[in-house]
């Protein structure tokens, strides 16, 4: 019998009521909409601090998030998948709205443009770039599963989800009343909306990228690196039910991507050497880290 | 004395407070947080019915919109500025989340793409094209300033908001505790992110435009029609402080309008005669209305 990942997928949420219940037992103000919006499904987020930003690199059709917490009095923000020909729209919008930006982070190591990350740490002193340790790069703070990155009172959980590259993170808003509901995760390349990130280059694994993905509970909303045809978001649950790589079973998973003969980025070779970097090689040269 | 266009939007919002507040008051699930959000500006809208979803078509920098009810047994949907080539796209994803398309609706005649209403109607029988009755084009059901477009328990406020063309109307999502919060409100090519439409054809008038708009609560959500720089969304509140153009002074305005020198669009003369028939032309040509 051919077990399918979707079914799979839904026992392992059945086997999760009580994760579910307790968040909202948990919550002081709980009401009935709260729980109706888990179940149906929403598209946004709620949250009395968060204030949230999606912006689109159209060359590379990337997205960068905005993410601050704008009920502590400095309004500390970050930004992810920054990429460098915006840097200096996301920082004139990070001044507009009064932010300070603390942390600049990478979802991987992207292969089809430059991170933004050296160029915002040059023009913002004191702003930290952040990657994954696995994925072999230079950094400020070097990231692994299960740790936090905080802004304010608000926290991004780090998940590896490895496959597209091994060193590829979600992150994914935190848990509990204080924090934005429904949960965000930003999965970079790892699932993309209807499809996921290519596995053959990088260190890339299909197995892995199988293996990793959709833990969370289905209200999740999904917020990826890229998307070409011009979706924003989705949901877990969605991508469960519609995605039409990853709800195949394992072997034909793997078939599918072992057979997708993409061709060779055509951004791989300027973008690699830099973002292994985090885009600081012709800013800093002489910076040993 | 010059009387800046921010100064006088600060005291017509100053005389507001009875909106403000009992908008509060009358809901029966009030709690901090809520008027918290209301006071900072949230950046996305809360609510236990509506799936929302912005969609982007990339060649002429057009947002569509997606709202339902999901909460109603027929979860009864709407799109905003649809545009024929991503009419298949938007489709499959309302099949996929079981939704009904009850409406396709314009914000005014466009001139730089061709509106998905007509090609909508073909493939989905019993689906109403709306659009303004000042707009002077055709459509099975028309608008005027003050009413209301209901799907399910979720409505639209007609809103005119002339001056980029006559028959312009910004939708906005109804007021109450059973509607989204913060308010959403769907500018058309009235009010941009950081930018207004161009007022020079069509029956556009700058001096309608700049009499038209920003007369709602600061922390409502901006969702323009167009985004050329990769932003999604703004509110009143950001507008009215970063706007380079709805800032200055109404003199200043006018004379920023009427020197911008734009191209003419490159859609016009295919855009126009289509849209005026709200997209039907080829398709029906037997259609009386």
């Amino acid at each position: 019998m051919v077990v399918t990942r979707f079914s799979r997928l839904q026992h392992l949420l059945l086997l999760q009521p009580r994760f579910q219940q307790s968040r909202v037992l948990r919550h002081p103000l709980t009401r009935t909409p709260t729980l109706i919006r888990s179940v149906m499904g929403s598209s946004s987020s709620s949250s009395s601090k968060l204030l949230f930003r999606q912006l689109f690199e159209k060359e590379s059709s990337t997205y960068t998030y905005l993410l601050a917490d704008i009920s502590h009095p400095d309004k500390p923000a970050l930004l992810i998948d920054p990429v460098d020909k915006t840097v200096d729209r996301d920082l004139k919008l990070i001044s507009e709205l009064g932010l300070k930006l603390v942390y600049a982070m990478n979802t991987h190591v992207h292969a089809d443009h430059v991170t933004g990350t050296g160029l915002l740490k040059t023009k913002v002193p004191g702003v930290k770039s952040v990657i994954s340790k696995a994925s072999g790069s230079k950094a400020d703070k070097f990231v692994e599963h299960g740790e936090r990155v905080s802004i304010g009172d608000l926290y991004l959980e780090v998940r590896a989800t490895p496959g597209h590259t091994a060193g590829c993170v979600t992150y994914v808003t935190g848990e509990g009343a204080d924090q934005p509901q429904p949960r965000m995760a930003f999965t970079g390349d790892a699932v993309l909306i209807r499809g996921c990130g290519r596995t053959d280059f990088q260190g890339g694994c299909a197995d892995q990228l199988y293996e990793s993905i959709f833990t969370l509970p289905k209200d999740t909303l999904i917020y990826p690196a890229h998307d070409y045809k011009g979706f924003e978001v989705s949901t877990v649950g969605e991508e469960m039910q519609h995605n039409p790589r990853l709800t195949k079973d394992k072997e034909t998973f793997k078939t599918i991507m072992s057979n997708l003969n993409l061709a060779y980025p055509k951004m791989i070779d300027v973008a690699l050497p830099a973002n292994m970097v985090c885009g600081l090689q012709d800013l800093l040269p002489s910076q040993p880290n």
